[in-house]
């Protein structure tokens, strides 16, 4: 299979028949992923209004509709419960279990949030001839909590999580421009330059994700972070909550480029 | 009393003594007024997916928490059941009465929305050299009901309302770019050019609002308008909404300019 050409119509068959069942990462390339968070009806109005005030770490492309598997705009004939290559349950905060098709434990009040994905910026950027050093290195991108607090909403607050790319200075306007053209992806970085001044010790030490070399004549620029969504909501240990598992995401029919147009 | 050089804060603070009663229209120039409604939160979720489903008419500058009169964001030490003039209270879709203070009927499960507007993008339309023919002509506005479905979002549906703007030729690029950088308040026009296609029958012929002349060399240039949100609100007949007066509008502490930058 050349996961390089397919539609992503066909790569969302291909996964709910159990034929594709690896990470998403290059597939349909050009095209939008997805974070997933599926929540109870009676928590998603807390979470929808906090996505409402904390749009740059929390981007929504869709909310689906109360108890519908179905999608109304992001992925055509979508079946969000068997159309992610692997999904995580968790009960109270703890991780139930992993599964490749949670359709049996659906329910009439569950609504799907679909967030917007830095790997849509990052296609962008690419694009604008801009190196992106952990995917050069091979690794995954480094991931800080800071002390910038998200806005709180009913019951839902946290620090901000950011993600860090080191950006030579002569390409930092240029970086700025790409990404604060798609705020539907977290857009504009939230700080460029020093790490201590958002609460960051020690930039080699990353809490999520990998480090990665920063050269002489970069700055380290950091963008609100999709992390930061579902570590707020794991924090209130919610009685039952249906994510992706990290790095199999939600494919969808949104071009990354069209996400500078919305 | 000046209304041109008080704060907004000073402003709000006249309105809940009763000092200002009038509607508020070229008050503290430079300062985004919104659109307030007030809905029970067994309504608020299906309304809030619906702005996020249709940001362009219906811009969110901030809804507030649950039973709250005061605001978090775009207006220190507000009360918003007294700093508006003149409100409105509607039960099952009818006009039960104006008022100046609606603290008397507020309750704890009330939810206020502040909509953007598109005075700040008309100020900053003026601040680019360009004419609002409404303005010159001394008229409001004229609003049309399109053929353009809104996204619904639960129990909301209904058709886009569009306000229209006569733009010479030579300033098109610049309108789309001066208010496209406004998402909060409407954004980018949403139609340039024949009525029809929008299905408008006859331009002179607004539905709400008064008629403008049109000159030769100039093309009827539609935006997104705040009465869609009032009025697919009005439609589904809740039993009890707050709204302010037409023209009675939330003065807020957030600079027009600043919307370009959020």
């Amino acid at each position: 299979m050349d996961y390089k050409t397919m539609t992503p119509k066909e790569a969302r068959m291909l996964i709910r028949e159990g034929k594709i069942t690896t990470h998403t990462s290059g597939m349909c390339p050009g095209y939008a992923q997805a974070n997933l968070a599926v929540l109870p009806k009676d928590l998603a109005y807390d979470f929808l209004l906090f996505t409402q005030r904390n749009p740059k770490p929390c981007p929504i492309l869709e909310v689906g509709d109360v108890g519908s598997r179905k999608l109304n705009f992001i992925a055509e004939d979508c079946d969000i419960a068997r159309d992610i290559p692997k999904y995580r349950i968790y009960e109270k905060g703890i991780l139930k279990g992993e599964y490749e098709d949670v359709s049996d434990f659906w329910r009439d009040d569950l609504v799907p949030f679909l967030i917007g994905c830095s790997f849509s910026f990052e296609s962008e950027m690419i694009d604008a001839g801009m190196e992106i050093r952990h995917n050069t290195m091979g690794r995954n991108v480094p991931m800080y909590i800071t002390n910038i607090e998200t806005t709180p909403a009913g019951i839902f607050h946290g620090p901000t999580t950011v993600s860090m790319r080191p950006v030579p200075y002569d390409q930092i306007v240029k970086a700025v421009k790409v990404t604060g053209a798609m705020p539907q992806v977290h857009g504009a970085p939230i700080h460029i330059g020093d790490p201590a001044a958002i609460g960051i010790k020690d930039i080699m030490k990353p809490d999520f994700g990998d480090p990665v070399d920063i050269y002489p004549g970069e700055v380290p620029v950091f963008w609100a972070c999709g992390v930061t969504p579902q570590s707020v909501l794991m924090s209130i240990k919610p009685d039952f909550v249906i994510t992706h598992s990290p790095g199999y995401m939600l494919i969808t029919d949104v071009k990354n480029v069209d996400l500078k147009y919305k």
